[in-house]
Parts: C-alpha cells; structure tokens; sequence
C-alpha cells in the first residue's frame, strides 16, 4: 500500500471501531434495560428494547458494507485483514447478542406482574456479569488488548457457574411451586440467553485474540467441569 | 473483469456454493442424527455429533477464507459481490445451526434411558421440520431459488406453531410429574433449539433472496400472531 492507501486504510479502521463500539454500547444498555423491565413488569420499556434492537441491527448492516468496501478496495493484509474480518464478525455477533437482550423483553409481558415470583430477582447480577463480558470484549477489541481479551474468557467459567446455580434455583422452585412453572419456564429461557451472551462475548474475546494474534487462543482446559459443563448447553 | 477474471471468478464461485452444501448436509444430518440419540438415550451417538460439528466450523473458516479472498483478488461488484457476502453469512448461520444440533447432543446424557420420559417421543418430528427447512434454504441458495426461499419462510410459521405447543405440553407434563422437572426442562431447550434452528433457516432464505434480487424481502405478516410471537421469544 502507498502513503495515501495506508491513511486511507486508518481512517476506514477508525471508522469501524467506532461502529462496532457504538453497537457494543447498545447491547449492553439492551441487556441491563431488559432485565429492569423484566424485574418490573415495565411494559413499556421493554417495548423499546424492541425498537433499539433495530439500530443495532441497521448499524451492523453499515459495519458489513464498510468491512467489504475496505476489503474489495483497499486489499488490507495480514494483521489489517484480520482485523476487518474481525471487525465483520464481531458486528454479526454483537447483534446476535442484541437479539438475545430482545428475546429478554420479549418475555416481560409473560411475567405476572401483580403476583412477581421470587426467582425473577437473581437474574439481574447475571446480567450485569454478562454484559460486563460484553463491554470487556469489546474494549479490548478496541484496543487490541489481548490480556483483556482472555479476562473475558475466564470470566465466562463464573458466569457459567452463575447459570448452573441458578438452573438448579429454578428447577426446585418449579417442584415447589407447580402453579408457577410457566412463568419459571420463562425465566429459565432469560437464564440461559444470558449465560449465551456470555459465551458470545467470549468469542469476540477469541476474535480479537486471533485478529492481533493471528493465532488461536489455547483451548480452554475446562478440566473436570466437563460433566457440569455437558449439562448446561 | 475480462475475461479470465470472470472465469476465475465463477469458478471461485463454484468451490464456494461446494463448501457452503456440504456444510448444510452435515448440519441437517446432526439435527436428526441428535433427536435420535436423545430418544434412543445413544451416548455413542451424541459424542459423534459433539466431534462432527468441529467438522462443520472448519468448513465454515474455509468459507470465510475463500470468500475474504473472492473480495480482495476479484473485487465483485452487484449481484457477484452480494453473493460472495451472502456465502460468508450464510456459513456463520449454518455454523451456528450445527452448534444447536450439537447442544441437543449434549443433552443426551441427562435424559434417563431406563426411564424415558413419554414426551421425548414428540420431538423428532420438530426435529425434521426443522431439518428440512435448513435444507430448502441451502438449495434455494444453490439454485437462486427466491422462489424456495420464499417457501422456507412460510414453513416458519408451522415450526413455530409447532414449538408452541410442544412448549405447552412440556409445561403440563411438568405440572403432572413434578420428579420429571429437571429432564423435561432439558427438553424444553430442545425444543427451543429447534425453534432457533428454523429461524436460522429463515434467515438464511432471506439472505438468498436479498443476494439474488438486491432487495430485502417483506415483513413477514404475523398478524394477530403477535401475541403468540412474544410469547414463544
């Protein structure tokens, strides 16, 4: 790449970041504003985490016309490319994780909000380790920052945990209360789309090691957590 | 382009569809080769399913590879250039549905074979539906279908309806058997990834209609069903 191709190239880098921070930031607020609404029977909000799930996805849409723009004219190499086709991956992961934030206030109208079931209350601590996960990721793409990277990735081993906790939580109360185990249903689903956040989180966290790295990052030695880890997927 | 280049490029384009049909055979093979070791409790089964789903990421990194490639080396342009973008998401998508496949798989384990519980038995036949969608969106993507991939969309509505009320079932039958909690909540995030593998499937067919006609197709018209739909999220 000559001079002009090389500041160029930056400044098109520079642009995609700051889409991708952009869509980050919607999809953390999407994942705490859920679990809010959720907590509070709040209808209305949980209406409008349908609506800003739309500007995530139309800012995804921009990411990929960007990353393919960059690619077909700029011909980016090595290191560059890596880090566009990270870019293209991590857009369509953030707005899976949008989605997922969605489907969570897509549940709201199915909590009762007169006769509030006590289990609703744990999932909001799993949702801030989740999109804790999430702005982790994405900072660390930010700033190619692959120590923070693999934080990410451990922090999905408690988070799993936290699901694993909470599945069992959910199961007794349903035993104990079979009155309640549509509504439980429900919150199992939240349950497990949060513990899902995690692990997309941790594959952006991947991404961003390979796009700096140009390696994998080592297979995560999940030990003797397998037969846990077999009963959670 | 001149000429070569067009020659090169169909055939790029030809190695592309290749892999991308391959990918979707193996990934409808592990949906109905997993709700088969879930009813027949086979753990051979279900670790074979576990070990051919790495076969299918590594498809879809070979897709991603030749489809950055295609865009750098052959610079497409309009319906070339959407094509190669829709084979690159298209992949990620067939890659995630195998992932589903795979979690049923790893459910096997915790569905007791001694003593089955009697509401295992309705989910192969999701299973299928759900399996054949997979298939018509890849052929209509093979064949520049839009035709097809109209019909994938319409058969979404039936799998939903499906989920519905095999999620309603489940529910009763936890009610009746509260000792069957924790395995029939297991087969309620079966079920739930069938629902997912139908959306995927969905959106795979919406992808082929856009690659082929530069339009997005319409909104589905759910109608009165919105109520449902928010329910089943």
């Amino acid at each position: 790449m000559n001079e002009h191709t090389v500041k160029a190239f930056d400044a098109d880098i520079v642009q995609l970041r700051g889409l991708i921070s952009q869509m980050g930031g919607l999809a953390e607020e999407a994942i705490a504003e859920s679990l809010q609404a959720l907590q509070r029977s709040d209808l209305a909000r949980a209406e409008q985490i349908r609506a800003a799930d739309k500007a995530i996805d139309a800012i995804a849409a921009q990411v990929e016309q960007l990353a393919v723009q960059i690619i077909a004219l700029r011909a980016p190499m090595a290191v560059d490319l890596r880090e566009v086709v990270a870019a293209l991956k991590i857009a369509s992961v953030v707005e899976r994780i949008g989605d997922y934030a969605k489907n969570i206030a897509k549940r709201v109208p199915l909590i009762d909000g007169e006769h509030r079931i006590e289990p609703v209350s744990i999932l909001p601590a799993m949702g801030r380790m989740a999109a804790d996960m999430v702005r982790g990721a994405l900072d660390a793409f930010a700033a190619r920052d692959i120590q923070a990277a693999m934080r990410v990735r451990e922090s999905d081993v408690a988070l799993d945990d936290f699901y694993d906790s909470i599945f069992r939580t959910l199961v007794t109360f349903m035993v104990e209360n079979p009155k309640t185990i549509t509504q439980v249903a429900h919150l199992l689903f939240v349950a497990k789309n949060l513990e899902r956040i995690g692990d997309h989180a941790t594959n952006v966290a991947e991404m961003v090691y390979f796009a700096a790295t140009g390696t994998r990052m080592a297979e995560r030695d999940r030990g003797n957590r397998e037969g846990e880890a077999t009963w959670r997927a």
